[in-house]
């Protein structure tokens, strides 16, 4: 067993210890959702005030609304959301390489038949090398994609790995 | 502003106020990533045992690794992680539908324009009708695509949201 493995381990059992939140209902209550990123430097429950049960939360690498538009119809259209609020942050990934970047490095780490892999999935690593910039596109494309209706209410934000504050963009 | 904006704002002042980790480093300290749902019934950090700073934390509708493959081929070719949990639950949404019943949900809500753009898209919504074999299968996808080194540990479980224990699978 490795340590990661020990740790969830260690984990589940002392949060199912004083685990009382077992009958939440499957929808969000509070109908909304937050799409943020995977970087290990955002607690999204602590930093977006989100109580268990209230929202859904999809994290991609850098908060990608295009990565995420199977997850957000899925939210909208069968389980009931309403708005969405996309957090990118400061220090970002994302904004550290380019497309044709990642791809020479997973090329030459995992040699030709990974990179193989790569074009047959048509796999796009939609870095961006302006923060507010990607903010303002993902929300515009949220507004419109035919898939999330005009009813829906979108807001952008970046989150500052640096101070812990998020604040509005758009 | 919403309620849910509102929400982020009173969360980002206090969560600020008390924040003492503006100096972690963009790679995870730790090295592994997690693969989780979008579920609000999860709360990663508590449940899983994750410190801030120390894994990427990915989620969508079900866990897909399908879906999550790009942040997880960046998580590991270009941010350095080691070690792969998949983390599926009991209740998931994506066992109460087919790819056919999303299709036609979306198509009779939103129109036409929007059942074009599905299409146009090839959005495939990856639901699972068997919780333990959708786990299983993941893992032998992330072990069989030529993106994952075999140098990477992968594990999948089931976290069980009546209870707030997680079990290994596999």
């Amino acid at each position: 067993m490795t340590y990661v493995q020990k740790n969830i381990e260690t984990a589940s059992d002392k949060y199912s210890a004083g685990f009382t939140k077992g009958s939440l209902a499957l929808p969000p209550a509070k109908k909304y959702l937050i799409l943020t990123c995977m970087d290990a430097r955002i607690d999204p429950a602590a930093a977006f005030g989100i109580e268990l049960g209230d929202a859904h939360v999809i994290r991609n690498a850098g908060a990608s609304a295009v990565d995420g538009l199977r997850s957000i119809v899925i939210s909208e259209q069968l389980l009931g959301t309403t708005e969405i609020a996309v957090i990118k942050h400061t220090g970002c990934g994302m904004l550290t390489f380019t497309n044709d970047d990642a791809y020479n490095i997973v090329a030459k780490n995992l040699g030709p038949e990974a990179e193989a892999e790569l074009k047959s999935r048509n796999l796009n690593f939609l870095p961006f090398p302006d923060l507010e910039k990607a903010v303002k596109e993902d929300v515009e494309f949220l507004r419109s994609t035919k898939l999330v209706p005009d009813t829906v209410a979108i807001s952008g934000w970046v989150y500052e790995v640096e101070t812990g504050k998020t604040r509005r963009v758009v």
